[in-house]
């Protein structure tokens, strides 16, 4: 509301993940009248989304409730809902209701679009079925009850083949999801379930990890690359990299490698192939696909705003930002923190009628773990790999998690579970498919 | 498997929760094969069930995997899957298949059959619903999206009368249960929530507590009762007692108190009005419906044992056992543990051809907690109220889930909440309903 004079400048933010999120408490102080739009309730801390999909935490672990996050922000109201609309000209956001037919329109003076990603099947959609990919807490829940129903299938099957194809996980697709899902799905059958069963030794596990490129982990150089295939190797896992999936079909996947087709047959099949920027993009290009890239994301100006609306910013995973390097910026946590801040500060310069310089993401460096005391990446510019750089990461991630209030206790479970290899979490909720191919279509 | 001699004798025992896991801990150093078929795969702390309901905790908090309870316990197997049929002639249990029609069938030579129960809508299982109990995790989580899907929309809603029916909140039934129930939400909403919406003050929230009695928590006297009502009051509980609700369509209750009918509008309507045993019992009686109570409990005979099938055992919420007292024992964990206890100690003694005494269930007490600092209840015949009664009953439940491992680090984290009046686990994960009257099914 207006405190008399002008109405306040209203900024609407679309996606309460790492962007938007930090774009909104970096607007705590300044006067504005904010509305942050998600589909959840709650943001998502994503890098350990595959520990709830591995049943090492709970999905509030790694979650926090947007309006506890922002509840002494006087100036944020939270908004649960999907967006269904934009209209640059109008200036409005259009959000479906809930109790009925319809949609409410939030005005803004700037918006903030952060809506992220989500899996991409590359003209196989119908993939999705089988193979889960990992992006929302729903498909955590979803591989979580995949590779637990698989064990427990297992034990009560009489038929060896069978059994195999229980026994059988497969990963598709060999950047940092998959390396950690593959590294984690490991820990549970070499370690874990050890103990568990009676009718087989979980040691007999095999898991896949299958990757297009030639290497693992291909965002590192070769001498990571190569790091990261020896610790899988090392926990169990089969690496297979220069193989491509081109077929799924039930429990069989068809692989091809070199002039070689093999099929695999089981019945936990993971996608962390690949992503693409939320349809919202098409939206922002209005028409005009030269803006949009091939992931589908937006071609941002230098100021991270979309090209011809200086009022509209897209951050994140859904950007394609390219002044700094000539290469799009990566799609992780610290590139939407640093772009969700800048914008923030940029609108605070405006409303002082003042301007700023073209963003700039400070690279502070990057890790990818495997399993516990196992992790590569570059720090700053140095290359690390093994222990080190496991407990870099879990400093990190430390950090931000109790950044969020009460973290510090999710912390200690977790770490107690990566001593203990324990992992409290492996509970199948919801009801279990009766047939090995019925597949749940609310992730339990 | 026989390990040379005679075959070991096998126990089968249905259900993992109090009786069942009780009773098979306490089977690890007897000589027996043994068979814990429940269909889900973890043990449910079903005490903090409502603390799950109302976001207090996640449900791997008070759950812990049957396989990681009984993973050193050799002579034990755990076998997930629902039961379909019970065979008392040819001794055998059929178990549902998962991967392919049919059913698995186990043999035993003593079984135990602690299914526990679920809730009662007498004749109304229509309200079910609309109106969930509060028996498994997924009727917690559905407990929790309904009350924090009630506040989003509350948020988004501008019609007055249609905020006042999400914010008016309907728990049937003043037992231990409903009382927990209506304290938590109290909670919610006049404290955890205050700061987190815009559109309206969570304290205009109505929470009503109906109950057919004259009193609330009737298992007690009259004096905790009236401590009990004053300290729901106190937090803010329309408690109506002596109320009966006599229709649920929609979002509307109908209530009759005398000669009063009235009608409630609310998103958020609880059932805590009742339980009955497992359709397990019917099999059981096999056609003698004289065993079976009005609850659909088994009446034991006085060493738990099935009428004419000594080598039965029926134990926990299952079991009616009136021998002690003339009144069946209350379905409550003590009583389930010690029936468990003492089956398999039977078991053992029989094993030796020996024989023991009649079950004797040892009361050391029962407390019904209320809120922060509010139980009443008796201790060792002790009638105990307010702060001292709930530090006990938060002692208690400490010890109990300390027993299993890795709960030291629950109890801080719900011990935090408790201080903080936070609640961390506020999420709500999978399918919203699009529409306020569309229930889902699966519990999100």
């Amino acid at each position: 509301m207006a405190q008399g004079g002008k109405p306040k400048h209203r900024v609407v933010i679309i996606g309460g993940g790492f962007g938007g999120l930090y774009a909104a408490k970096s607007l705590r102080y300044v006067n504005v009248e904010l509305t942050l739009i998600d589909r959840n309730n709650f943001h998502l801390f994503q890098p350990l989304l595959y520990q709830v999909a591995t049943g090492g935490l709970s999905p509030a672990d790694i979650t926090s409730p947007l309006r506890a996050v922002l509840h002494r922000q006087r100036n944020a109201s939270v908004i649960k809902g999907e967006v269904v609309g934009l209209d640059l000209g109008r200036r409005t956001v259009s959000v479906e209701r809930l109790d009925r037919p319809g949609a409410d329109e939030f005005a803004y003076d700037s918006l903030i679009v952060a809506a992220g990603s989500a899996n991409h099947y590359f003209g196989h959609n119908d993939w999705e079925a089988t193979a889960p990919g990992l992006k929302s807490i729903e498909e955590a829940l979803k591989i979580r009850h995949k590779i637990l129903a698989a064990l427990e299938a297992a034990e009560r099957c009489q038929d060896p083949d069978k059994r195999d194809a229980y026994l059988t996980f497969v990963v598709i697709g060999g950047g940092a999801t998959g390396v950690e899902l593959a590294g984690a799905i490991a820990e549970i059958a070499f370690h874990t379930a050890v103990h568990d069963f009676r009718n087989f030794d979980p040691r007999v596990a095999r898991i896949l990890l299958v990757e297009g490129n030639e290497r693992v982990l291909p965002v590192f150089d070769d001498s990571l690359s190569a790091r990261a295939r020896k610790h899988l190797e090392a926990m169990g896992v089969e690496v297979h990299t220069g193989a491509f999936v081109s077929d799924i079909i039930g429990t069989s996947v068809t692989l091809h490698k070199g002039d070689t087709t093999s099929h695999v047959n089981s019945h936990t099949i993971l996608w962390a192939a690949g992503v693409k920027a939320s349809p919202i993009a098409r939206w922002l290009a209005n028409g005009n696909a030269d803006i949009i890239d091939r992931q589908g994301r937006v071609k941002v100006s230098p100021d991270l705003t979309l090209p011809g609306h200086p009022n509209v910013f897209v951050i994140g995973d859904l950007a394609n930002y390219s002044h700094q390097t000539g290469e799009p910026l990566p799609g992780l946590a610290p590139v939407a923190m640093q772009q969700g801040r800048y914008v923030a500060r940029l609108i605070a310069a405006r409303l002082k009628g003042k301007s700023r310089k073209p963003f700039r993401y400070l690279d502070k460096g990057n890790l990818a773990t495997i399993g516990r005391n196992r992790a590569v990446g570059v720090i700053r510019g140095l290359k690390v790999s093994g222990r080190i750089a496991w407990l870099v990461w879990l400093f990190i991630h430390l950090m931000y998690l109790v950044e969020f209030q009460n973290r510090l206790l999710v912390f200690i479970q977790w770490l107690w579970n990566y001593i203990t290899l324990n992992r409290g979490a492996r509970i199948i909720v919801g009801e279990t498919p009766t047939r090995s191919t019925k597949v749940d279509e609310h992730g339990k």
